[in-house]
């Protein structure tokens, strides 16, 4: 019998349980609301096909061989020009394009953390996030996030006194609750940062997909040397890339790019160059005007069909834009059970227990409403009302305990 | 002043060496010996053309979609079946699609390494891998590579009284030697993984560019539970995609999938498409004869041209495949303050000692011969014989000190 003499490292990190139990999620008779996946059908292929064929036509033989660990000079540029809007100024050296975000919490995991170090998260928090840095081995600590943002007396109290590296969090369409932070409370987050001292991981993957309320910006706006700010094209054109991109101010941006060489010399240059010729050729904000319609009308479906279907003690976040809601349950309900009568009834949605990094709750779920249209929308709900009636009717039946 | 708490790893890892000094050698004015780039007049642009209209043709939203961890199942069948030519029989489930061998190298850092573990490596080493597992905080420790391979008495008595966690080594045409191993000091290497239960990350980027002699297995053959495999598509088709592989047994796959769907979640899906799409619709073997028959005829010219030009006790390895020659210069001799001499004379050379994890040696150098023609790399070679001889002159004089 061969001996892996394995890292303290994965020793410790379990399997993913998202990973196990979506995969009985993967019938085409179940409605699900489980994934984190843009709706396809609003790909822009043929825009694609027409800027893949430009830059193998134009300049193939470079677009397929090795390229620099920064990315895409022009890329990179284009990145930093989309702050504009937010009278953002970042310069392109402070642009590092990323194997998609998931990649960027990777590298901030390098960068920041050895093992027994502390994290501050948002409670809950997304949970691909808690993956990457579980492997550095840190301690988690959280905060509470509000209808209004993060509570930034409890986070402030944690991070001094738990010595934290950084705080992760997603202030705008938060996955998995869908909540976002108010204008008070970035500037109020950033003024924390500025005063202490400390480093926030402003995550923003669905930042650009607000349906409703005004636009709000990054918390980087008001404190840039605090800030290492994420984003990617995943959720604006297609994730099939794998393209993100991390802003940090130039100190932290040197070791950065440190680490990416030695994580994956660079990122696919054939990827980069040909979004970089899509969003050259096309407008992007036209695309992203269809996808976020798209998103308002399946979010106003869904949660309508909630109101209509589900009991009235169920309570439903209300986003103003990004792709979920976040359903609470009675005290005394297991979303974990409930997934599984739910399966059987032809729904899927993801119990809210891994977004719990440090205190664990059970009665939460997360739904996305990106990839089903408003009727198999209404239909999910509906098998949803009868999973949870027959979940209530067992939780009376004395006996025998449930799964 | 902005406090930024950087890690013990990222804080212990020094600029890229080679990075800084490749920027002197950026001039066009320079023929470069000094990239580990493929030569990218042999890239087959238009065959990826068409593929990559097919497969945005064909399934354009799922090729943009994400997808799963392990990476492209047809994919993985197609890198299984590679195997089978040396009869090696080996799974699909046994493959994870990487985001290149850097990351392979990374996520082995992963697996295996806790700070102040040791790795075993050949004596010089593949940069890239000791920059990879630098991140981990490991103690490095080499055996000597000489033209039959590596030294395994010296090796497994490395292994045993450091507790090495593996043995990284490329049995192929290595970087940045050029040497390879035997067959019998593979089937020795085989032997004692096996009796003295070791594991063995065997890389192999350079395998399938034989351009002379015996066709030889991989190591794995013979050791197929103590070897962990990579591969590679930068060069036997283009590096831009960024495509590589791990082979593992079964128990070290699981927890590669973990630590990879951590590091980035998955690779470019896009690219894996398209390239899949290419391997499926063209002949490979025909694709990579032209590579070898290229870097055969630059090799030769090379090494007849270093014949010719340079003194006759600088001596040169004699590679059968691969992309690179070592260069031994005499005792004396600084391979880097010749670098500056030569960057003077138009001609750039990569000096040795980076790949020197542990006993460094300042009077070896690599040079690739697949980037320039044989025009090019006779008059490169001449002008790197007149820095030497300016170099040998400089070294006569009494003072000042070179550079």
């Amino acid at each position: 019998m061969t001996h892996y003499p394995f890292s303290r490292a994965i020793t410790n990190t379990p399997k993913s349980f998202i990973r196990e139990i979506l995969k009985l999620t993967q019938s085409e008779h179940i409605i699900s609301f489980a994934g984190g996946l843009p709706n396809k059908t609003l790909f822009p292929v043929s825009a694609i096909q027409a800027a893949a064929n430009k830059v193998l036509s134009d300049d193939g033989e470079n677009v397929l061989q090795y390229s620099t660990t920064e990315g895409y000079l022009p890329l990179r540029q284009w990145i930093a020009k989309r702050y504009l809007k937010y009278g953002i100024t970042i310069a392109p050296e402070q642009v590092l394009i990323t194997s998609g975000s998931q990649q960027a919490l990777d590298l901030i995991g390098k960068l920041f953390l050895d093992a027994g170090d502390a994290v501050a998260l948002e409670n809950p928090s997304y949970l691909g996030a808690i993956q990457a840095f579980q492997m550095y081995q840190p301690r988690f600590y959280s905060a509470n996030l509000t209808n209004e943002g993060i509570d930034v007396e409890a986070l402030s109290e944690i991070v001094r006194t738990q010595q934290c590296q950084f705080f992760y969090g997603i202030p705008s369409f938060q996955n998995p609750t869908g909540l976002s932070y108010s204008l008070a409370n970035r500037k109020a987050v950033a003024q924390w940062l500025i005063q202490d001292n400390r480093i926030m991981v402003e995550d923003n993957p669905y930042g650009e997909l607000r349906f409703s309320g005004e636009d709000l910006p990054p918390i980087y706006k008001w404190a840039p040397d605090n800030t290492i700010m994420l984003g990617t094209f995943s959720k604006v054109c297609a994730p099939g890339f794998r393209l993100g991109w991390i802003v940090a101010p130039i100190p932290v941006m040197d070791k950065f790019i440190i680490a990416k060489q030695a994580a994956d010399l660079h990122t696919s240059y054939f990827s980069q160059r040909v979004l970089y010729q899509y969003l050259h050729d096309n407008l992007i904000d036209e695309h992203i005007s269809k996808i976020k319609h798209a998103y308002a009308t399946q979010c106003q479906a869904m949660i309508a069909a909630i109101q209509a279907h589900l009991p009235a003690y169920i309570t439903v976040t209300q986003p103003e834009g990004g792709m979920f809601l976040w359903l609470t349950l009675p005290d005394n309900w297991s979303a974990i059970d409930l997934f599984h009568i739910a399966v059987q009834h032809g729904v899927a949605f993801v119990p809210g227990e891994p977004f719990f990094a440090d205190a664990q709750r059970q009665n939460q779920l997360r739904m996305s409403y990106c990839t089903n249209d408003e009727k198999a929308i209404r239909e999910g709900i509906r098998r949803l009302a009868a999973a949870m009636d027959e979940y209530q009717k067992r939780l009376q039946e004395p006996s025998p305990l449930i799964i």
